[in-house]
């Protein structure tokens, strides 16, 4: 048997968990969901890292504050409604959690809460203060439900979740997400709820989460753009019985894998939905001299609109990649740079030592033509290496966002 | 009269400057000239300033080695191809430098070489041997045919040109750009060829010159994506007989101005003809603690995909500037900060203190529909202040870059 099993069920996958997803009416249109609640039948440990902009969304500010004592039982997020530069932010967002109290029981200061729409329009607290008794009653395993609640521009569900043994006992870890614009490197992460039922100290599991997004969700770039509402949370609740992690070792590197599995899925589905996106970009980078080298240079080049408008248009324009990693801020020997191209229709070298090499113009566009596409590069100066994603910049990108309030 | 006066003759309004471009036919189409050239009668103090990208084009390297000991005489520069990542790079840019030595008998060492197109495809300097006997019968009045040589995607000739006086004496300073894409803030500048007639000392033209694209050119923004190939070059020849400028004083700054002036006119038409772009948008930030909070808070702004987008979208989407000004990586106080948004139809204040004021958006939405738009930003924590240049998000940016080099 395999180490790390993927199996279904979202954020309810872990023993002890329940999620529920409605439309309470904060968006008008009654076939989107707005408002999820996801809750653990007992405490868990809980961890959170979050937005490095300092305009930060009010949730960001009271979920920050609640999650101090490494301890949290439910999670309440809304859509269409960013709660982000409004005099009364924090007001309202204390509203959500004490909403999210009234149904299930769980003290105020146990609750996280976030948003994600619209910044600076005032977020008003009656539809979700209507609709807090139907979101109880659709409490479930409804972990769908749950992430179609807290998308907004994103086209599909984001959800992931895996099994795994310690001391002999299956665990498990699930997760969902939403991305789709104002998503950039740098950043703290988009929103993303975590569930497990590892038993697991609220120390070690911020260690684990703190360390993992740096490799996760802060090597993916949409638009350049790093968002004031970005959330990853996580809630282990301990019923599956192993045997407490309080320390580096064996059980907390399982952890860590499992997590890391889950965490690099939804990232990926999260650039492949990156607004308007038609495929998923990944950019290994290979032969750094430092691990901060591999990482700013596949960075750099995931987040160049002309390398996106270029494998939007299939066109095998490597001299956009160099000119990327030459701007990234690293020490890298141009000369011994090679990129190449890959997809499951094959890859081509385009680049070598800093050169063009010929390549077939037809192999190239087929190859970027699938809407999964690697931009490999090696740099030739070392053994550390870095993966990030992001897509494609496309007519729709500027389509959804030219016309985003209204 | 006022000490500026605004002229024409773009590089040649300087006295002993002349300037010619044809096809030569490194493009296919002939209707686009593609090689331009520009001669001092006499030897002139010069300086440059170039492209920090790690991947450098062959002719800034040749460029650089020229001008080490501040004297030159004549630029040649082709469009259609950046001769930057081809293993014979050097050998053709000091070729290009030979074949400008050889018809105007103008040592080769002082001659600026400049390329600009696509990256990684080896340029053929057979059509330049063929056509630098065309060009130099051509050289004259005629500054547009070399501004209109050195375009790539550009839609608009780009030139500028002040007439004022120092000690009695007429000068000028003349000037011919083009952009329009892998342009950003952070960069020594695009291709930017600038004459004068004033005379003075190469050190004190470098500083001037050092000095300026601080505040003009490194303060544009199209896409991110910092160029190769920029390279900023000024010829001075002393021709206007003023009395020589060795050191700082009234002359040396009635001289910073008179640059100043041409420089950021050149830049506003860079940002405006900006890839894809329908409108110039100009972000001014006032009341920065330090000038550095104030330039980055600008550049932030200016770069942001998001509002770039929504003023495409005549959208006053003032939450994505909060955004940008969040992620800029300077201390700034949230709660100070005033937005307001004005063009010829008007301004319109949407955020003060940080949070969202009552605003109408039908006015928003006419002041926004102009072709020249200021997002002005107050910080309200300083007296320092910044104006970043930069152009909206359209579909035809992706168009063009969809497919550059087919």
């Amino acid at each position: 048997m395999k180490f790390l099993r993927e199996v279904g069920g979202g954020v309810c996958a872990p023993y002890g968990f329940k999620a529920g997803g409605i439309h309470c009416g904060i968006r008008k249109n009654k076939d989107k969901k707005d408002l999820a609640l996801i809750v653990s039948e007992c405490p868990a440990s809980a961890a959170g890292v979050y937005t490095q902009n300092l305009v930060k969304g009010a949730p960001v500010v009271v979920t920050k504050r609640n999650l101090a004592n490494g301890r949290a039982r439910a999670i309440i997020c809304n859509s269409g409604n960013a709660n982000t530069c409004n005099a009364n932010g924090i007001e309202i967002a204390e509203g959500m959690c004490s909403l999210a109290s009234k149904v299930t029981g769980i003290d105020p200061s146990d609750v996280i809460v976030a948003s994600t729409g619209v910044i600076g329009q005032t977020l008003d607290i009656t539809p979700m203060a209507e609709g807090i008794d139907s979101l109880y009653s659709a409490l479930g395993d409804n972990s769908d439900d749950a992430a179609e609640a807290i998308m907004t521009t994103d086209t599909k569900l984001k959800t992931a979740a895996v099994e795994f043994d310690l001391d002999g006992k299956p665990c498990r870890i699930g997760g969902i997400a939403k991305g789709v614009g104002m998503v950039c490197p740098n950043m703290a992460t988009n929103l993303i709820f975590l569930t497990s039922d590892v038993n697991i100290s609220p120390e070690m599991l911020q260690s684990a989460l703190s360390e993992d997004v740096k490799t996760s969700f802060n090597m993916v770039s949409v638009d350049g753009d790093q968002s004031t509402n970005d959330t990853c949370c996580i809630l282990s609740n301990g019923l599956a019985g192993n045997e407490k992690i309080t320390e580096s070792g064996d059980s907390y590197l399982a952890f860590k894998k499992a997590l890391h599995f889950v965490t690099v899925k939804l990232a990926k589905m999260i650039a492949k939905d990156g607004e308007g996106a038609t495929k998923l970009i990944e950019c290994n980078v290979s032969g750094g001299k430092t691990s901060k080298m591999a990482k700013n240079v596949a960075r750099s080049v995931i987040k160049s609109s002309l390398v996106k408008a270029a494998m939007f248009g299939c066109d095998a324009n490597w001299g956009r990649v160099l000119c990327a990693i030459g701007y990234a801020g690293e020490p890298v020997d141009v000369t011994k740079i090679d990129v190449t191209f890959r997809s499951s229709k094959g890859k081509i070298t385009v680049c070598e030592n800093g050169y063009g090499v010929e390549f077939s113009e037809e192999l190239a566009k087929k190859i970027l033509s699938q809407d999964e596409i690697q931009i490999n590069i090696d740099l030739n100066m070392g053994g550390c290496r870095a993966t990030a994603w992001g897509c494609d910049l496309t007519y729709d990108y500027v389509k959804i966002n030219g016309d985003y309030r209204t």
